[in-house]
C-alpha cells in the first residue's frame, strides 16, 4: 500500500513518523509543493495512493472519486471540517484523527495573544521596530472578562490557564454541557449575545462546520464593546475576515488575533492593520504537540496497512455533524 | 508649595491624582516636555518646586543641588536606581515610593512576552503584515526550563502564574532566601551560572544597583543555551544592550523581549532584529496599576504637603544599596 503525506511540514519536530514508516517498508510520498494544496492540486497527486496521512487540505468527493484506492484516512489534528466523512463512509474509507494531541499547544498560544492584546505589545513592538516611542496603556485579567465561545478541550485548557490570573469574570458560550459541572463553580455559561455584549476578550474554540461557518458576521462584531479583543485560533470561516476587516478599519474593537484563514496560505488585507496579530496557522505547532499528532497518525495508518485495530477512528457524531449540513 | 509632576503620561488612565491636587488647592507644573526628561532638562524646570511627583527620569546630585527648594521626592512606582539617595539624605529631602503597585502588571506583561517567544508569534506576526506566510516551530511551557534571576514581588507573581503551565523546571536565583521557604517545593534556587546554562527561558526580575549594572554581559550571553530566550522588563543597563546586540546578530539566543533601555526613549539598534521583541517601558502601563501607582503617589505627596504622616518611605536598606555602590 502506498501513503501520501499530505501535511506539511512533516518529520521536522521529530523524524519518527518517517522512521517508523521506513521500518515498516511502507512506500511514501511527502507533498511535493511544501504547501498546503488545493483541491485540484491534491487531485492531480492522489490517484495511486490507498492510505492519506493528512493536513487541513479538503479532501472533497472530487478527490475521494480521482483517489480510487484510497481507503484510510489518517487526519494529524482535530478538525474534521476539511473531509468529507458523508462520502468516506458511503464510499467505505476509514476516517481517524488525533484530537487530544493539538489542544494544549492551541490553549497557551491562545493565552499569550490574549496577553498581547490587551497590553498592545504587538503595536509596541511595531512602533519600537520603526523607531517610535510610545507607551500603551493596557488592561489586566483581573480587570477583563474573558468570553470563550465552545469550550471542548481547548476551551476548558483556556480556563485552566487563565484562572492563575484571576479574571473579572469568564463567560462561556457552549451548546452541549454535559460533563462540564465541574466548572459551574470557574465559569457562567451563558448566551452567544450575552457573552458578545459583555466580554473584554473573546476567544474562539469551536470545529468548522455548516453551523459555525460564518457564525460571526458583521452583526455580531459591531455588537461586540468597542474596546474589546477577539482572538480565532479554531478555523477560518467562523469569523467572516471581510466582516472583521470592515469593523477593526472603522476603529471599533481594539484588537484581534488571527491564526487560522479561509484560504491558507493567507495573504489578504487584515494585514494592512497593525492592531491585528496574524499568525500562519501555528495553533499546533508547539515541538512537542506537532509530533505527537504526527506520531499518532503515522502509527494509526501503520496499524491500518498491518491490518491492526485502530484507535483513533472519528466517532459518529462528527459524522452526524455533517449529515446534518447537508 | 509646588508640585513638579515630572512622570508621563500623567492623569490619563484616571484623572484623581489631578483631582487631588486641585481639590487640596496644591499648584502643580506636568512634565512640559511629555517625554522622560533628561538631567539638562530636568535642572532647566525643576528650581523653584518643593516636591516632585517622580517616574524614572535622573534625580541627581546635581538636580538636587539646582532644586534649592526641594524637600520631597514621591517615586510613582518601585525602581530608585534614578534617585541619588546618598545625597538626598544628605540634604534632607524625603523621599517615598509605591513598591506593591506596578508588580501585577509587570508580572503579567513578563508572563505574556514569555509566551510570544517560545511560539514566534511576534516573528509570525512581522512576517504575516509583509504578506509572508511560515509555519514556525515553537516549544510549550512544560517542556521549558524557567528562570527567574531576582525573586521579589515581580518574579514571585511570575512564578504564580506559570505553575498553571506545568513549566518542567522553574530556576530562581535571588540573594536574599528570607520568607522564600514557601517556594521551595516549586522552585529550584540556584546560582546565576547554573541558570545561565541551564535554563530555556530566562527573565531578569533586579532593582538597578551598582551591583546589577551591567550584570548580563557578553560572556555570560553566550555561555546560554543556542535557542534560549531572555526577558528583561525590569531596568536598562541590567543587560548590556550592546552585548545583547552582538550575540543575537551572530545568531545566539533564538529570541529576546526588551522593555527597558539604557536610555529611554530608546531608537537604538535592537531594532535591526526581528526576534527580539521591543516595548516602551510598558511594565507598569495597565489602566488599574499606573492609575494605582499614581493615586498612591499624589496622596503621599499631599499628604507631606499637608504635614501629615508618611506611608511610603523608602526603607533603610535601599539606601545601603546606595551606600555601597559608592
Amino acid at each position: 500500500m502506498k501513503v501520501l503525506i499530505t501535511t506539511v511540514p512533516f518529520g521536522d519536530a521529530n523524524d519518527l513518523p518517517l522512521r517508523l514508516l521506513k521500518k515498516n517498508n511502507i512506500d511514501y510520498l511527502i507533498n511535493p509543493l511544501n504547501k498546503k494544496l488545493t483541491e485540484a492540486e491534491l487531485i492531480e497527486i492522489v490517484e495511486d495512493f490507498d492510505v492519506i496521512i493528512a493536513g487541513t487540505e479538503e479532501i472533497s468527493k472530487k478527490v475521494m472519486h480521482k483517489a480510487q484506492n484510497l481507503k484510510m484516512i489518517s487526519r494529524v489534528g482535530i478538525g474534521l471540517d476539511s473531509v468529507d466523512l458523508v462520502e468516506a463512509r458511503k464510499k467505505g474509507i476509514l476516517v481517524s484523527y488525533t484530537p487530544d494531541a493539538p489542544a494544549p499547544a492551541v490553549s497557551e498560544l491562545s493565552v499569550g495573544l490574549i496577553l498581547s492584546l490587551i497590553r498592545s505589545t504587538h503595536l509596541s513592538n511595531i512602533e519600537m521596530h520603526r523607531g517610535n516611542w510610545h507607551r500603551y496603556f493596557g488592561r489586566r485579567i483581573p480587570n477583563c472578562k474573558i468570553g470563550i465561545v465552545g469550550f471542548g478541550r481547548i476551551g476548558q485548557g483556556l480556563v485552566k490557564h487563565l484562572v492563575s490570573f484571576s479574571p473579572e469574570k469568564i463567560f462561556v458560550n457552549e451548546i452541549n454541557l454535559d460533563k462540564l459541572s465541574e466548572y459551574s463553580d470557574k465559569v457562567n455559561f451563558v448566551s452567544k449575545e450575552f457573552l458578545y455584549e459583555n466580554a473584554d476578550v473573546i476567544s474562539f474554540h469551536v470545529p468548522l462546520t455548516s453551523k459555525t461557518k460564518n457564525m460571526v458576521r458583521y452583526e455580531h462584531l459591531i455588537k461586540m464593546k468597542s474596546d474589546a479583543v477577539i482572538i480565532n485560533t479554531s478555523r477560518g470561516g467562523i469569523v467572516n475576515e471581510d466582516d472583521l476587516y470592515k469593523v477593526m478599519k472603522s476603529g471599533h474593537l481594539s484588537g484581534a488575533a488571527v491564526d487560522v484563514f479561509d484560504k491558507e496560505p493567507y495573504d489578504g488585507k487584515l494585514n494592512k492593520l497593525d492592531n491585528i496579530i496574524l499568525t500562519a496557522h501555528m495553533g499546533s505547532m508547539s515541538k512537542d504537540c506537532r509530533s505527537t499528532m504526527e506520531i499518532e497518525a503515522t502509527e494509526e495508518a501503520i496499524r491500518f496497512i498491518k491490518g491492526e485495530k485502530l484507535i483513533g477512528l472519528v466517532p459518529d457524531d462528527e459524522y452526524e455533524v455533517q449529515y446534518e449540513g447537508l
